[in-house]
């Protein structure tokens, strides 16, 4: 899998088929040391399955986390206009700045989760279309966010974070939610960075008119994360497929980023199976959506950052994981009685 | 505070009393930065609380952890013998050999969270008293167990992880956290290490008889912790006091760990305002003594091993929290508009 600048739809959906799957010898030997670690059969609870997880993708039994990458993905939303964000548009490319001076939460988490970190900004002086009045994104400059992320992953990388910038991003993701999982426009809409209550009806009033006006987004994944997404989230999407085909483990972040996941699920059920939710955060959709994709949250904080944050800092436990599995000794090693 | 071999338990019962606070000022100035850094206002959710927390505890508005310290304690207990474990009491002793080795869990753990860790095998080949019988330690021996926890505290560290050891422990959680908080053993007791169903009945008879045989247990904590706890139980109770008079915040380990500090809190109301509960155990016990404490767990990924691991796993997390509140920019420093 190289570079690519997808120059249709259907070419990108081609990527959905032919998925890699986990190594099944890898997985089976995992499990098989697993059992022969010095500790009670499954004492350490969630943590096992996590390295077994991750060996599986890796493709070793006994594998190390080394070099994990986040990308950051910018991206302005035409809905932002509406005034759906307690914050005004221009603090997207603001935080760009604060990225990239180091200043902002992500920096210090991925500095302490060792992990590099990127970011993109994608056209912030060119917000999405208004989705109220039609797709957000035309088919072409869709494809070009999608090939964004797709090209930002690393090929040699070991794990993979994807965090985002947008605001009114969150009305955006509720949009998506509504059109994939229906129920009510008032099910998928929260605080955001902070609304308050007449904010909160004008998200789900925006988000209620997104979805009449672009009907093809009840259809399919891609066409909802054409049509309601912004660049940010086509980004993600580009960038977990991607690592899926190089077999790259992911940590899913928060609202915007499983609404992301989920137009790739939607579009093909399992092409989640190499990512895990890092956490669930304080935007209860984000919860809701989880359940929808059958994934258990590693964390559960109270954030509700976006950035990356949530998945980022859920590095450190899938890391602690890894090394009790890779690190400790077998009862036979110890000379433990095994029970 | 220095070293101290207690020569009484009103002795020690006065270390109970003029217990320092969190410094105020430090408190008030790391709320004051938290409301400034780049993010909207409680974004990071329970990362902010535990930064401020830490940061008053430290008496510095802008805090690192440098120098975190784990102490493992090792003991046998007399009730061993009636066969309330899945595994052998010779278990303890090779496990202390496997941690000195470096080849357990929390050695793994303590390595990924950049901690110092010391195993402490409090005279192994002198198991407690069966205390089905009557009390488990007498007071100059419990004494010598408090001391040794108390003495083990690195005074420069800042901040503590106390773990444990000690086949048949969780029987003996058991049977304080029934004395202290009532109700039915067979809501205190639990698999543990994994014993079956049988086994399940036999821990609760063992800690239903431990209470009958001791009745002071009832009336106090550190009574509690002496009549049915163990040496290790003891040392972490020593060590978690110590840490309070030197303000050195402490993580809480699992059910053995909580419950030893639940014998402070039951003695010295408010006792364990320097500690957080860093996860909550698959023993469906610690969830409730959490609640008595009124602590709510960091993490909740059905660990159930002992040894710290769940608080060492904890590390990450409050790292994670500091560096986030020590190292991001704020909305003057970053030129961001803040909403």
């Amino acid at each position: 899998m190289t570079d690519h600048a997808f120059t249709s739809l259907d070419g990108f959906r081609t990527l959905l088929e032919g998925l890699p799957e986990p190594d099944a010898q890898a997985l089976a030997d995992a499990e098989t040391r697993n059992s022969q670690l010095t500790k009670p059969p499954g004492a350490l609870g969630r943590l096992e399955d996590l390295a077994i997880w991750y060996a599986g993708w890796r493709g070793s039994a006994r594998p190390e986390i080394t070099t994990p990458q986040i990308l950051i993905f910018a991206a302005n939303h035409g809905v932002a206009a509406l005034g759906v964000s307690a914050f005004p548009a221009e603090v997207t490319a603001q935080m760009v700045l604060n990225f990239e001076a180091g200043g902002a939460a992500i920096n210090q988490l991925a500095a302490n989760a060792g992990a590099s970190l990127q970011v993109h900004a994608l056209e912030l002086d060119r917000p999405t279309a208004d989705f109220t009045k039609g797709p957000a994104m035309q088919e072409a400059e869709f494809l070009e966010a999608l090939a964004a992320g797709w090209n930002a992953v690393d090929p040699t990388a070991d794990l993979l974070v994807c965090g985002e910038m947008g605001i009114a991003n969150t009305t955006a993701a509720s949009a998506i939610a509504l059109a994939l999982f229906g129920g009510e426009a008032t099910d998928w809409v929260g605080r955001g960075t902070g609304v308050d209550d007449a904010g909160l009806g004008l998200k789900a009033q925006v988000a209620r008119q997104g979805v009449v006006a672009n009907p093809q987004a009840q259809q399919d994944g891609l066409q909802a994360l054409r049509c309601l997404g912004g660049r940010e989230m086509a980004a993600m999407a580009g960038a977990i497929l991607r690592a899926r085909h190089l077999r790259i483990p992911v940590l899913l972040d928060g609202f915007i980023c499983t609404i992301a996941a989920a137009c790739l699920e939607r579009s093909k059920p399992g092409v989640l199976d190499h990512t895990i939710a890092g956490h669930v955060s304080a935007e209860a959709a984000h919860a809701t959506v989880l359940q929808h994709l059958d994934k258990a949250p590693l964390l559960s904080l109270g954030l509700r950052l976006g950035e990356g944050s949530g998945a980022a800092l859920a590095i450190g436990t899938l890391r602690a994981a890894i090394a009790c599995h890779s690190g400790m000794s077998t009862f036979a090693e110890a000379g433990v009685s095994d029970g």
